[in-house]
């Protein structure tokens, strides 16, 4: 199913159709244990059936027998008397997170797959469903950078970069807006090229604690915790642990200016110290609610949360993180 | 087993013996097939068993049978009679990847683990493997930023501020080296401070093309094609993705130098926009090695090759990305 063309997976990318196999071990309602004994020795390849599937008339599904229930069962007992009925079945629309969340639940080998009336539509093996997710699970690293999902190691120099240049002409995008606010404050660098200097390590520790906020929102996503935990109280947490990393890597990073403005000769080291210590705790605060909007925010237009997300996330925690310092250093400073 | 203390995750994390269960549904080989019946219906609680694991009296799992071969064995016949023999089995010390790919292969319920010996030591299911390593793969975006394996939405603050801190220390001393870079070129960006305008785009550009090729390193990693692809080749592909990359970015990025430079009355634009072009081929060349290099380096010392490596990746990337543009302006154009 992986294999298949990008297209498909798009369309049917994430329920449960792509994974569809067709139904085997079959069987009416009323064959007997002996008649179903018969079927599974004779006609059917009796490798690989872990349950029968008892269909009506109507292709509904009425019920599983699983081979244990058979062994228990009497031979003239009908398939009827001894199956589970109204058994748990998928739906082909079922999304594939909810599918493995049942999954896990439930434990079988393979679960039958019906329609709204209830008909048989297909079976999908349990491993399918996890190989699907684990395949999908371990892009996301990769589509945070704007790698596509279908990409390999094998896959092709040309095909790959097809695949990645636009994020990478985005990225450039975003980047000169970073630059663009960075330019509004030319004169300021000019005279303090000390901030030069800090402009990386600014855009270095926001980049790195958004995506710290980032990588824990879209985990949630993931293992469906976020439908139970409410977006207030995670923006909760991300501003505290934002306010509280912010303050302690800034206070290194202020005593790193003080020492750096102090042997250049730089003046004011103190109050450049100081806004050093603001911007980081600011950016670092705004980098918090960023890392959890920004996948929140894809999701919402329909997107995957986790699409191009850095490349988004960087942009807002650079123009934030060099934005504030450059802008705390013109009113207090100059 | 996820919910375990972080000590012991360390410990056995990776191995099949995190994940055992007792063995059940365990009888002799010369059971008769009546006999194993009886003991089926009266004496162990019947759902949940899916196979009989024939085991001798030195505990040595001779063979399985599963409930299909119970049923069209013959009353009068032994377990040891109608067994797969040597059936497939994993070991305490299989590491979960390699359990994964083989439950992958072989897709069963259950699977018996045996020691050394041959004894029967434990069962683990099949749903197991694959809940482990869809929390392992959901938790890579997020050690590569520095954030625990075991943080989730519900971890306390103060437990989530002790755990991510320490790597944005990290950040922050290698963000320095960066900024110690950018600072030995402090008369160069006095003299031209478009250049402390362009040193995001270099930073942002080279870190996110690095990032892309260390998301599909990661990945091969976890999807296990590593083992039969050569990194020589690996590289070359990256190599030539970055060369292709940085040329097409490079081209709009000295554009827009060429651009601001002449805006700005900046001398020399055509060498300005000339350097943004070679640096940012330079940059995304060896962004490209650095997102190969980085996750073979942390596996060669014996580290997750996800730990934390994306700091180290954007400190390569932000040195030579600034460094090179710094370095080529102060030829060039000082």
């Amino acid at each position: 199913a992986v294999e298949q063309s990008s297209e498909a997976a798009e369309q049917v990318e994430g329920t449960v159709e792509a994974l569809l196999t067709e139904p085997f071990g079959v069987m009416a309602p009323d064959t007997t244990v002996a008649g179903a004994l018969d079927r599974l020795v004779h006609t059917e390849p009796v490798t690989g059936i872990t349950y029968i599937y008892v269909v009506d008339g109507g292709e509904r599904l009425q019920g599983v027998v699983a081979m244990r229930d058979l062994l228990l069962g009497r031979p003239g007992q009908t398939l009827a008397e001894i199956m589970t009925p109204e058994p748990y079945a998928l739906r082909p629309d079922t999304p594939l997170t909810e599918a493995i969340q049942a999954a896990l639940v439930h434990r079988h080998r393979l679960y039958p797959v019906t329609d709204d009336d209830q008909r048989l539509v297909g079976l999908v093996y349990g491993w399918q469903l996890f190989e699907t997710m684990a395949t999908e699970l371990s892009a996301q690293s990769g589509t945070m950078v704007g790698v596509d999902r279908e990409e390999r190691l094998a896959t092709p120099v040309m095909t790959a970069f097809r695949m990645r240049h636009p994020w990478l002409q985005v990225n450039l995008l975003t980047a000169f807006t970073a630059a663009f606010v960075v330019g509004l404050f030319e004169d300021t660098i000019a005279r303090i090229v000390a901030l030069a200097v800090f402009l990386p390590v600014l855009a270095g520790q926001s980049g790195n604690t958004g995506c710290q906020a980032l990588a824990i929102t879209l985990r949630g996503f993931t293992l469906g915790e976020l439908a139970e935990f409410p977006v207030a109280r995670l923006l909760r947490k991300e501003i505290l642990l934002g306010a509280m990393n912010g303050f302690f890597v800034g206070l290194v990073a202020a005593a790193a200016m003080w020492l750096y403005a102090s042997m250049t000769d730089t003046g004011q080291p103190l109050l450049l110290a100081l806004t050093i210590l603001i911007a980081m705790v600011g950016a670092c605060i705004g980098s918090g609610v960023f890392g959890v909007m920004v996948p929140l925010t894809l999701r919402r237009f329909g997107a995957d949360p986790a699409m191009a997300s850095s490349i988004f996330l960087t942009t807002f925690t650079d123009i934030l993180g060099m934005g504030l310092m450059l802008a705390l250093a013109t009113a207090l400073v100059m």
